[in-house]
């Protein structure tokens, strides 16, 4: 096992640089992510970084039946990179394959995601996306890049169970005709209320930007308005709660159209 | 206007004790939870504090038409006290009044929090309880402190305008039976559906630990456990999703029944 000292290594100068900008390859902190990475199909663990304190406390138990990579690095390297407070002292770089549109066939329900910039938004939308069935989430350009630590700690590790493609708007529209899909924007001045309409066909649920909604582009080709009830003073749900909801909607609808 | 230039001063020594354990003097920061707490009747604003910075760029139009005792700090103070990179340089001590059990009157829907450790969560279900109509939000001991500022930030500052109540176990039995309210719990064991139960009586749910779930003894009264569905492979929603899901069935629920 080779153990890196310095925090001017090479290597650790390039996982700097994939967490800056994670795309092909991403960065992934903690047991609960690198676990669930390891059983994706969609990603590749290339190193696991792990500290000597990790070591003698997880280490025999972790690595056990698995074949990984082992990089040591000091407690100092370990503070630099991790993006905790207190870090457990394991990390990974692994390379990350983002699915293409053609690769969904036959969706019944897709999620797009329009300029959000929340990260934590982000990967709750995804969480949502994943835990209630959802195919794909589509992410558009102008949002927050959905590889970065925040929205992979945000999304649980669920952003390794379903896809998640970048696409266009043009690309969206060309997928939503061609897949036939009843596009739904939630509008807070909609009138139709959420559970007022069928989810039980194939349909695409759009989320928008933290202040201004589904951009004008997607709103055009928008088939179904809608707005979830809410009866407090404040200005309602944020888009992760408004996801939530929209999602459980179609499932619930779903599950009872059985 | 009095102006405070050091981190030494008696008041802003103040202010970070406030912050450490906020309980009837409550530390809020930023225009939009300000502007919310001044519509509150729960918030009684005692002083508000401004960078020089901020005054030139908002402070006529901030100030206008509102009678507040205002006192200038340095940039640096600022910077010390705000719990935000890029501070908007706008702080407020408050005093907060915190509602009993016994102001809460024919309840007919309430939010139980049970030791909820992660104040993003804890603010997100007030914020969902207050949107989605509960009548209040009761918090058990071992729930981390609802009037942080992070708890302030997630909810948005629905905090502000719904009953947040802490009470103990004991208590929320009694207030439970003498209400006549149905506890419902959702656990991820439970074989009963969500949807599949009637929320048009009066009902109380609980979410509990972050791990653990709801705790003994709430589970020991309840009278319906339920459970999300979910179609993922991940572990599903977290205590905040699944609050906001929660809340909404009820919602929808009741809006049909009319």
């Amino acid at each position: 096992m080779k153990w890196i000292q310095s925090i001017e290594n090479p290597f650790i100068k390039e996982i700097r640089r994939i967490k800056k900008q994670p795309n092909e390859k991403i960065f992934i902190e903690g047991i609960n992510l690198i676990e669930s990475a390891l059983e994706s199909c969609f990603v590749r663990i290339e190193k696991v970084l792990v500290t000597k304190q990790f070591m003698e406390k997880y280490g025999e138990k972790f690595f056990q039946d698995k074949e990984l990579e082992i990089v040591g690095i000091s407690e100092e390297i370990s503070k630099k990179i991790s993006d905790t407070v207190t870090p457990q002292g394991i990390f990974s770089v692994a390379s990350f394959k983002m699915k293409n549109l053609n690769e969904v066939k036959n969706p019944t329900l897709i999620t797009i995601v329009d300029k959000v910039q929340d990260p934590g938004n982000l990967g709750t939308i995804i969480r949502a996306s994943e835990a209630l069935g959802a195919d794909a989430v589509l992410i558009i350009p102008g949002t927050c890049n959905p590889l970065s630590g925040k929205v992979l700690r945000a999304s649980a590790g669920s952003i390794f169970f379903i896809p998640v493609i970048k696409a266009s708007v043009r690309e969206t529209e060309e997928f939503i005709a061609q897949c036939r899909l009843t596009l739904v924007i939630t509008d807070l001045k909609a009138k139709l209320l959420c559970f007022d309409m069928d989810y039980t066909q194939p349909i695409a649920v759009a989320f928008g930007n933290e202040s201004h909604g589904v951009s004008e582009e997607l709103r055009k080709i928008s088939h179904i308005n809608c707005r979830i009830p809410h009866k407090g003073k404040t200005e309602s749900l944020n888009v992760a709660m408004a996801a939530t909801v929209l999602l459980y909607e179609v499932l619930r609808q779903r599950f009872k159209a059985f």
